[in-house]
């Protein structure tokens, strides 16, 4: 946002915002702005969330767009979460002598994106697990009869999790049993010029998924993950992943999520049975558990929630409660993992 | 609430409530708490919750009081819900020349009291299970190791549950491994006059449970539940209760319950492990469930809340969501039964 005195009027003459990967920054976006509404930028002040870029990646450098336009004044809020990088753009405009104050209103820019902060800080994607339960924690009969637990609602609320997401991940025993298509479907999400389906990725250590899964037709792009070469042909979407082998020969769940990390994937979600679900929240791979609770009891003989075999109450993982919301009959319950 | 026009005021001259069984009725307090305030009952209407009674149970029948008094008019919330006694009341007075309405806010006076409506309706008590899970529906380890999975606030809460529930049923495997008291030890509650300990029943169909139990100590009346005769000697608070036995030869919990509301108790709360509160839900005995869960996942190997073999969905026990709190760092999840 760019704000400028005109005619004794202090006023926003520029307003932007980064669409898309590959698409202009803010800071570029926001001096078009100014110039399209008949402002010149020069001795304006601009208001950012991020640091601005001194590195020339998919875009030009913006501390450069900054000074080039004459903008007298940079506000941000938070300094860039790599650490390879913070600071630079900060010291680019303060050397073009444009004068440059940082942390105003830090925590709630760094809650914008809790993806993108943690994959610069940590090298890895924020993931968030989604669970459809009953009250008695089941989330399938010991047969496998489960279709829809939850009312249409809570699916709804689980079409915007995928859209939030870079990549939803599932397993092999999920795509063989289910057969799901784990895809976008809403069609205002759809209708969004910048949307673009979630990465889906299954998880396949035993190499039992074949290519004509309903989860590598539709639009988007498929990874297939395992920890060994696999021999099988999919289609030209399905991108084949090896990724190290954990102690038990299967594909290492971290690292997995640290490639992810790699594409650019900031935010992940999984939609697993119980034996993935359960070596996520296992391996402490989890930030968030979100919920969804219908009202039912489907019984003591039903599938459990997350294999997860403690013996003693000190392996119990312990969670916060972030939010609760009714959603339709069921609850949406939001839980992080405490550290 | 007795309510007269005096010197052009319409006002309220006099109030009362029915404060405990045995005690006199909320008529007579209301139409004494009027002389005492120096007013003549005459002619006033009389708003009561509940049509006035027309025997003499414990105390002499109120509608005979109203009438005594001079009351000239009665506006009543709802009819008795004991169907062999319903509109008799209202006829006595209706004799004697009194104006009676009935209806105003009935459900809200249906609402004030459920477990005597049920009482009165069914000859059953009305029947809440409270249980204490973790997020993936377990209330303790295989190996029994379980206290305090909830946290102090939903703990005081369940001392509530108790206070407000004339009896507490629990089995004797809480018994045999937990050793509870099973009292109500809230201070407040304690130092009301009008308080009574619940009566604490213990379903023993095995005779595995000794006097030397915690439950059988402490204040307040207690029943040993069972099928069959038992030798075995307990103390004088200790009811020995032999209810008739179901195809598997244990106590019949509906026979229990019958038993309990021909006592008096109108309202009772399970706290039973897995097996018991199975049962109860099993055979539709309970009214409404409270789920207090601790943000925690303790895990697949841990035990189930509650023991229900199901095998197909169509078995699934279907609940409606009446209320959601956060209670500490804990849910209060409060569901009824769907008839």
């Amino acid at each position: 946002m760019l704000v400028k005195t005109v005619n004794g009027h202090t006023q926003v003459i520029g307003e932007g915002w980064h669409q898309k990967p590959g698409l202009a920054h803010a800071e570029v976006n926001a001096i078009q702005n100014a110039k399209t509404n008949g402002h010149d930028p020069q001795g304006a002040t601009a208001y950012v969330t991020l640091e601005p870029c001194s590195h020339v990646g998919k875009t030009p450098p913006c501390a450069q767009g900054l000074i080039e336009a004459g903008v007298s004044k940079v506000i941000c809020a938070m300094t860039d979460p790599n650490p390879q990088v913070s600071g630079r753009g900060i010291e680019m405009l303060r050397e073009s002598g444009v004068t440059v104050e940082c942390g105003l209103m830090e925590s709630e820019a760094l809650a914008l994106n809790p993806g993108f902060v943690k994959r610069m800080n940590a090298g890895l994607p924020r993931v968030t697990a989604k669970i459809a339960v009953s009250v008695d924690g089941r989330t399938a009969m010991a047969s496998g009869e489960s279709q829809w637990i939850t009312g249409p609602e809570a699916r709804a609320q689980v079409q915007r999790l995928r859209a939030q997401s870079g990549a939803v991940i599932t397993g092999s025993g999920t795509v063989l049993y289910d057969n799901p298509s784990m895809n976008v479907r809403d069609t205002t999400m759809l209708g969004d010029p910048y949307f673009e389906q979630p990465i889906r990725v299954v998880v396949d250590s035993k190499h039992q998924v074949t290519p004509n899964a309903k989860i590598f037709q539709g639009q988007g792009q498929c990874w297939l993950v395992s920890a060994s070469k696999r021999d099988d042909t999919f289609n030209n979407k399905v991108l084949v992943q090896q990724v190290k082998a954990n102690d038990a020969g299967y594909a290492d769940l971290e690292a997995l999520l640290r490639q992810l990390a790699e594409s650019g994937v900031n935010d992940v979600l999984i939609e697993a049975g119980s034996e993935l679900l359960g070596a996520f929240l296992a391996k402490g791979l989890v930030d968030e558990l979100q919920v969804f609770m219908a009202p039912k009891l489907l019984g003591s003989a039903a599938r459990a929630m997350a294999h997860l075999p403690f013996e003693q109450m000190s392996q119990a993982i312990e969670l916060e409660l972030k939010d609760v919301r009714q959603i339709g009959q069921d609850l949406q319950l939001t839980y992080n993992r405490v550290d």
